[in-house]
């Protein structure tokens, strides 16, 4: 596995990373690859799953070598050891995104009891859409509609047989394979919470069963509270369409206020960019010598922003310490997932306001500013005029902004893809059955200090467009692409002849964001459609999906719940499983026989391109194709 | 903290335990004692609670002596991953009692809608109480009123504002403590799934947020799954009533068909326990050369068909793998939670017939027969009749039953409480405002194999009753209590004057059985009663809660339910949470503040008494009670 920052290799790829980098250097300010530089070596037990503290007749660990322990106190061996860990990172995964949907659907009923002031319902005709898919009558008025909607989605999330919704996008054949394995999603709480409980100490003890309930509690996830994140997310903030804006942390500006967004949830993050917008708030910031208010994203509260509002993104995980490095940042707003405990300690060694707004996410250093479905329009308006204010106290001669942003087109949510291709998928069908598009690859996920940053998401996703395969990305992995400027239309250029064509025809680039890592739903949802309009299953199709610098127990949920949707997955870091040969063998092997699908674990992106360029083309023949 | 087994301390207290502990020996069988041998020592990292594998970035560690990193990759300090550590166990706990209680509800529901052939409302003068308290119209025919509330348990699981339906029967001064710190707990697996969401890297950063959290999941434990599974099972096969029984492998038979209940969970056991009493399977029996059909329970489903059909107690946790290795047993049943996984292999190296009947929970080398509400019925008699055709196979040579059983009284529900003391709570009270009885502690909670078997319970309880404090137990403590001779009206000479004289009163041993670890819901039940006659709060009590020798996640969650609801509560063995000053500070101290309970550790059980009694004598002074 690569390892990165004082190990010896280079932090980053990018410039602005490694200029800031040495900025922290200089200044005697520790990041997070200090720290995993610190941490090395890192424990060889956990790495490979053999480690338990389930229960405290443990600690346990198993010897990887056969010569110590191969049961834990309880009697557990490696493979219900490895087993039962991996499942409570899926719980965790699925937990995170369907509490962040539960969020969303708490303020869709707020709104549609007048109680949101601020909020609205931007996108009223996907409201029907999603409303007549959950059975709501269609003739209601547009806020009981909401109401309604809003009611029947907390359903999904309790305790109630059957399907949930939105796994009827998907085609028959797959709820079948779902049935065949007992793993078709049922209420979201329900499956993580079924999931904790096998994995006390003396419940569930086979690893099959193990795997096979956190495939079904994933798939709550992507069929659930993901998916519901995201459809509530268009509705109320609307469904983005293709859009220009810039990447990299030159998209803060010396002489304006920088508010920079970072997290995963769109409601407050949608608030400050209105109060952004108040003439009396730019004012203001002119009266104190800025030229003006400059929003920027971080991570996924910035895709979702960049997705919808066109605000530029500064940059992913591993940038989030050093955007306050730039000494430029006048207030950085977070909500939560993905936000290092560590930026309180930096917002501190300069005049930046680091701002808290989720209950459920306080950080140490930080200004807490609680955020409500009904105090969501004030709360904006309040962070909007602390950020100016801090202007005053910014030190210019600690500012540096290195590089210059780069463009990049955003904005392809499945309704904006169809829409750039006619109004139906027959033409991407098309290009597809015709061998000018070979395929589409997700390539999303983190980043991860153990692999220099973002070399992993870029070189393979060059390597993809080269051989005609779409690339669609969301989340770290987007902004990765977007710094190398994969996502301009002008990225033609470094794609194959076929690709090359579509993307001059459409006048996209052949790299389509769709959205934040929530938005992964958007992507499983586009291949269903495509599964549908061929008449086939998912896994018949030819894509794939790769994850290939992950660090997320949401990471390790998404993969799964692309797996059990049939969707062949590449992972650049190896999950902690590699300690039971059967589990690891189930992973990679396994799956396929049920699924159609399975993981691959390959950290070289040169080789992942490889594997997946090889997969594609043997999909293309499964389904009658012209194949290389 | 004392170590048992190869690391030189008694394995246990129980001369049952240590003679099937040498005939393992003898024959070259590993039990749990050999396998916790076999791991010392245990990772310091992670018995202080400073290594995380949330994410993997990690896996971190911190160095407790604080020469090393004092930060995982993220940010992360000890205060914060001790935190997120142990609000994960709490979670794990809080989701397996009360996927427990889910289990029931859908069982309700399924005897509701005629569809559970074999259940019945066993009790159905306590489903009106408890469909009153749920809101349920009163003149609804039976069946009805059954449905109507299973349908309104369910949501109690749900996305529902406000409070769980059960947390009305604690003193308003409570709620309002609860209000106070934002922890009146919603729905189930809400409170759950939340938990899991906050300690998501990047997501909550407080500790004491964190641990906030973590007190509202284990109260949605406590007054909401535990709370439900205890009242669903008294409603659907009997609330408990004083019956006498007895304790130790002793009640294991050598002439007879041998068949031990395990787990947690009365569904199935209940129709083994039917299915054994049809006189075919008894004639068969006989006709085989058996005596009989011996039932015999282990862990907390023993307690469950203990407490309401009198069904004799082989053993608790430890005990087990112990139970096999007499070469007596046709057939061990078990359900889920604390099932060893090795019990497979030992079963395997006699006749025994492992049955595993969850769906949730399989096990290796076992026959698996899933439950479901449906075929529960037919389940125990299938079980059942192949337990007796093994008769068969089981070699007398091999049979080793030592020593006799003790008897015991049990059945000690809140409701039997009460009607052993004419009705009201007015005698207790009385009782203790004369100082007769000083107060009441619930000695609960697990065996570990760090502890000498039986010992914390065992010499604690002593103290206890010797001082005039009533002891009320459930789950292994129970067993461990019923071994020792403290469960039978006799041991009444143990007790100290007051109190024996009360039990002579009454017929009632100094030691009360109300169950299993689910039942624990039945002793704040009964706290929450008493406070509410004398006009106080929980915590202005005097009584306490003790777990001497717990192991599990779901002890954890107990533990937190119990201080959060008011009740001052002493651990045998200290939890991960060393490696955090201020964790360890909060939960030994800092709680107090607010809640009026707090937690202790105190290893050394006649200790611990004392702080209890202290404790005890303390909480009469502030009621204006006469006190020592």
């Amino acid at each position: 596995m690569e390892q990165a920052g004082r190990t010896g290799k280079s932090c980053s790829i990018q410039a602005d990373s490694l200029a800031l980098q040495e900025k922290a250097t200089q200044e005697g300010l520790s990041t997070v690859w200090d720290r995993f530089a610190a941490q090395q070596p890192q424990c060889g037990f956990c790495e490979l799953g053999l480690s338990c503290r389930i229960c405290v007749m443990g600690p346990c660990r198993l010897d990887p070598f056969g010569e110590g322990p191969q049961r834990g106190v309880c009697g557990a061996d490696a493979d219900i050891m490895v087993a039962r860990n991996l499942a409570r990172m899926v719980a965790a995964g699925a937990a995170s995104h369907s509490d962040h949907g539960r969020d969303l659907v708490e303020t869709l009923l707020a709104v549609a009891e007048g109680k949101a002031p601020g909020y609205q319902l931007t996108d009223p005709a996907k409201l029907d859409r999603v409303a007549a898919q959950f059975g709501v009558a269609p003739d209601l008025p547009v806020l009981e509609k909401a109401r309604e909607l809003a009611l029947a989605m907390m359903e999904e999330y309790g305790i109630k047989k059957g399907h949930l919704t939105f796994t009827r996008r998907l085609p028959p054949a797959r709820l079948e394979k779902w049935r065949n394995l007992g793993i078709t999603p049922r209420g979201v709480d329900w499956e993580v919470t079924e999931m904790l409980h096998r994995t006390h100490m003396g419940v569930d003890n086979d690893p099959v069963n193990l795997l096979l309930q956190a495939l079904r509690t994933a798939l709550a996830d992507g069929w659930g509270g993901s998916m519901i994140a995201t459809e509530l997310s268009d509705i109320l903030f609307g469904t983005p369409t293709p859009r220009a804006s810039q990447a990299n942390i030159g998209v803060l500006k010396a002489d304006q206020v920088n508010i920079i967004l970072h997290g995963h949830n769109p409601l407050v993050s949608e608030m400050v960019a209105r109060a952004a917008q108040e003439p009396r708030v730019l004012e203001r910031a002119r009266q104190l010598g800025a030229q003006g208010l400059n929003l920027a994203g971080l991570c996924c509260t910035g895709n979702e922003v960049l997705m919808r509002r066109g605000i530029p993104m500064a940059g992913n995980h591993l940038v989030q310490e050093l955007a306050l490095l730039t000494g430029a940042v006048e207030a950085m707003v977070v909500d939560y997932q993905c936000i290092m405990p560590s930026l309180g300690d930096l917002a501190a060694c300069y005049h930046t306001l680091f701002f808290t707004t989720s209950p459920k996410a306080k950080f140490p250093k930080a200004t807490h500013l609680p955020f409500t479905p009904e105090t969501g329009e004030d709360l904006g308006r309040r962070i909007v005029v602390q950020a100016v204010e801090n202007f005053a106290r910014r030190d210019p001669a600690r500012v540096y902004i290195p590089g210059a942003p780069v463009a990049q087109m955003t904005g392809f949510s499945v309704e904006a893809i169809l829409a750039a291709l006619g109004g139906t998928p027959e033409p991407l069908l098309n290009a597809i059955k015709t061998g000018q598009i070979r395929g589409a690859v997700g390539v999303v996920g983190c980043n991860n200090p153990r692999v220099t940053q973002d070399y992993g998401h870029v070189t393979l996703t060059k390597e993809l467009i080269r051989n005609d395969i779409l690339v669609l990305d969301t989340g770290c992995a987007a902004v990765a692409h977007a710094k190398a400027g994969l996502k301009q239309p002008e990225a033609a250029a470094q794609a194959g002849p076929g690709l090359a064509a579509v993307c001059r025809a459409l006048g996209i680039p052949p790299v389509l964001h769709m959205g934040s890592c929530v938005d992964n739903a958007r992507i499983i949802h586009l291949a269903a459609a495509l599964a549908q309009a061929l008449g086939v299953d998912v896994d018949q199709l030819p894509v794939a999906a790769a994850a290939p610098e992950w660090y997320s127990e949401k990471a390790a949920t998404i993969g799964c719940y692309a797996v059990a949707s049939g969707v062949f997955t590449v992972l650049g870091v190896a999950p902690p499983v590699l300690g039971s040969k059967n589990v690891t063998e189930l992973l990679l092997n396994g799956l396929t026989a049920h699924l159609g699908a399975c993981f691959a674990v390959e950290p070289d992106p040169a080789r992942a391109a490889a594997l997946i360029v090889r997969h594609i083309e043997d999909k293309r023949r499964g389904l009658g194709l012209e194949a290389r």
